[in-house]
Formats: C-alpha cells, structure tokens, sequence
C-alpha cells in the first residue's frame, strides 16, 4: 500500500501554528518522521492557516520547507488551481495532486495540469452535488474519469480514485460498497486506475477511531485498495496495513516485516 | 463470526494439570470467562493430560464440568470416535464435533455419528496423505465433502469446512488460498456449507503472533469467513473480528459495538 502521510496540514493545530509564525521546523520534523515510519507521499495542505489570497504562497513555502529535509514526494492537498500551481511550481519529483472532483470542469482543470507536470491526480467520486453513494454509480463516473484521462492523455496509473469515505455510523453499508468499488475498478481496464482512500473518514464520530479506522484498512487492502491518507505515525495503523500486506503475499514474511514493510 | 474458544485443551499446561489434579474449578473457570468475552461454543479437548484409553472418561468429566457453569454450546475436539461418543452421551446442548479429515472412510464414520446427535461437524481439507495444499484441491474436496453429506442426510448448514490454514512463513500463497476458498465457497451450494479455521497456526514460528492472528482474522471475515476457533480472551482480536462484522454491517453500530458483538 503507498501511504499517504497525513500530517503536514494547517488543519492539525501544531502546523496551522507553524504556518502562522513560519516555523518550518515543526513541518520539517514531520515530513522526516513520517518518511521514517513508510510514508510514500506526504500530504502538503495549508488548511485554513491563512486566507484564500495567501495560499498559493504558503503552499510554496511549505513545499520548499520540507524538499530541504527530504526526498519523499510529496501530494499537493487543494482544490484550488492557483494554490497547485504554487506548490508544483516547487516540487523537485513527480507530485500528487490532491483532489479533483469527478464533474467535467474540474476533470478539463485539473488533469491538463497533471500531464503538465508528470503528475498523478486523485479524483474523488464526489460531484457539486456531493459524494456519489452507491457502487453503480461511482463505478460508472470511474468509466467517465477513464474516458476523460484518455482525452487528455492521462496515463491510468497516474490516476488514483478517491470513491470517498462516509462515517461508519452515518450509514453503515458503505464500508461494503467501498470494498466492490475496489474489486469492480480492477476489471474496468488493463491497467486499471490506482484506488486510493482518506481514511480517517470512516470512524469520524465514533468512540473508537483508531480501531476502526484500522480494521477498515486492512479489509480495504484485502479488497485491492492501493494507496491512503493515514496518519503513518500510527504505529498500529501501519503494523496492520504491512502485516496484511505480508499476508497477501505483496510484501516478504520475514522477522523483520514490520521494519521493512516501512522502507 | 461463531468464535469457537480454545483454551479448555489439555494442550495448554493449566488444564493438563486440571484435568490430572481432577480439578473441575479451572476449566469451569475459563468456561465462564470465555463465554462472558464471546465464545458461542467453547472447545473441550483432552489434549494429551491421559493416555488414549482414559481419554473417554476424561472428555465425560470434561463435559460435564463445563456444563454445571453455563450453557454455552461445546466443541467435542478429538479424532477418536470412543472420545467423541463418551462427549456425546454427555452433552446438554447440540454441539460441534471437531474434526474429521476429509477421506471416505472418516466421513463415513463422523457424519452420521452428527446426524445422530445433532451435531455440527468440523471437516478438514485434510486427507491421510495430509492437508491439501492448493485452492482448486481443497474446492474439489468440498463438494466431494457435500456430496457425502447429501448421502448421510446431514444439512450443509451443519457442516463446518476447515480448509487448513498453514504457517505464513512456511507458504506465504497459503493465506491468499484461503481468502479464495472462502470466497468459492458461497457459489458451492445454497445454503452452502459453513467456513471454520484453527486462526493460530497462521503465525506458528513467527515473533508478531497476536498481530499477524489478528490480520488474517479480518482478512478471512471480510472474504467470508463464518467461523474460528480462537483464544477469545484475546481482547485485541476480539475487537477485530465485531469491528470488522460491524464495519461488513454484520453487527449494528453502536457506541458499545464491542460489548454487544460478545453477547
């Protein structure tokens, strides 16, 4: 699974002050331990630390902030054109974008930029009418996504979708049509687009997140999921997604599977 | 999933004493206990506390001793039918009959000997020659398993098929084979027969034996996976196994989901 560290986001408290008072030691601290603990991408994402107008040049500065400290690529976390377009005017290796919704416009937007700069995009099965709610129809805007990437010469694996996550306890069928979404994608096409997942979604709410959010991982690898957004200091989230990894016979058993499953 | 609970085995040191010190108040102990942290049956084996000739009288007493405490149903575990019938004669309530080996000599002696007391029965992909090793064998055994099943009148909703789960680290395809069988499983029949597996053979040999037992839990309930027979007291695997029926919305979201997946 490629985990996506989650961290580097205005949203948590300790970054959104970090943003405020320009301490790029506290996001350089961040992106080192979470590339020590198997972060393949880090989520960069300036939250609401500053206004609109900011941004673009905040993302900039975070961009550069963590590329001194380390060579871990990084996924570029808006859905605002200017503000990925100041973060992918900084990056050193091939990003992430993250995320574009699945209507025509964003698609036509977001994955030219893509193409333009080696990128790999996240497209969530979300509209401006919300998040889509059933397999059917999110299997068949991931057929619309597909026939969109081929116009625009966007290779499928640099696709990555995003079918979004509900709380389990707003509607507790979804965690199941997550895990046909994920069966279903990999017969839509040879190669098929890369699945990837914002975890922390589904306990949203609960008295038991880390569990949950656990759980639903390792039955979402067990399903074909490729990649998440986790918080990869979890240390029991990513013994859990390697152990199942190892299981599934992606990853060598060995004493040491739990050190080199982060490598 | 019917967790079936291991510990009232004479393979562990405390009931191997218990049962040649005749001291009932240690398994009546761990009867309770296991029942009160979800067990649905609760395996009773003599392990090897006695010799083969004492085996009967001490599976009776065994028996006996579980049920003066509660009701929880019992998994006769033994592959020697004088131990079995001395079981048999003993219980209260229809219990398990844990395990025959899947050739046509065994099957002819175990089905009816459940038919006859309204047992389940535990079944291996397991032959004279040993556990069958790839998913097409062990399929191929189950529907020979069906089909002696449908001659012995017993329902298939009464059959328990354990395909033989193998250490991860002496066959890393081995978890995956399960993951299948689990799967092929459900278009055998209708109703088709049920799943059961000894979880902790998984992770035989290994240095990350909760964790790695924990995983393949998950991973063989979300492939299907009815039944296992596991060190209930375990609390972290417990927590798995209901969040993950709960997460499959097998089990209702509640604030207390782990208290009532035990009850």
């Amino acid at each position: 699974m490629i985990a996506v560290g989650e961290r580097i986001n205005g949203m948590f408290k300790d970054v959104k002050k970090a943003i405020r008072n320009k301490d790029k030691a506290v996001l350089q601290d961040l992106a080192i331990r979470q590339t020590k603990e198997g972060a393949k991408y880090l989520d960069i994402n300036t939250g609401v630390a500053v206004g609109p107008d900011e941004q673009p040049a905040v993302m900039k500065w975070m961009v550069q902030a963590v590329q001194e400290v380390c060579d871990t690529p990084l996924a570029l976390d808006s859905q605002k054109i200017p503000v990925l377009e100041a973060g992918l005017s900084a990056v050193k290796r091939p990003p992430m974008i993250n995320s574009c919704k699945c209507d025509e416009v964003f698609l036509n937007q977001f994955m030219p930029l893509a193409v333009k700069h080696s990128a790999s995009l996240v497209v969530l099965t979300m509209t401006d009418k919300g998040p889509l709610q059933d397999v059917d129809s999110r299997v068949e805007a991931i057929g619309q996504i597909c026939g969109k990437a081929l116009e625009h010469g966007l290779e499928f694996d640099r696709i990555f979708i995003d079918p979004v996550i509900f709380p389990v306890n707003v509607d507790q069928k979804q965690p199941g049509y997550l895990m046909e979404v994920f069966q279903q994608i990999k017969v839509i096409s040879d190669p098929p687009p890369h699945t990837i997942v914002g975890l922390s979604n589904v306990s949203q709410g609960t008295q038991e997140r880390p569990l949950i959010n656990r759980i639903m991982l390792v039955m979402c690898i067990a399903a074909g999921l490729d990649a998440a957004i986790v918080d990869v200091l979890d240390t029991d989230l990513m013994d859990a997604a390697i152990c199942a990894e190892m299981l599934l016979n992606k990853q060598i058993y060995s004493e040491s599977f739990l050190r080199a499953g982060r490598m």
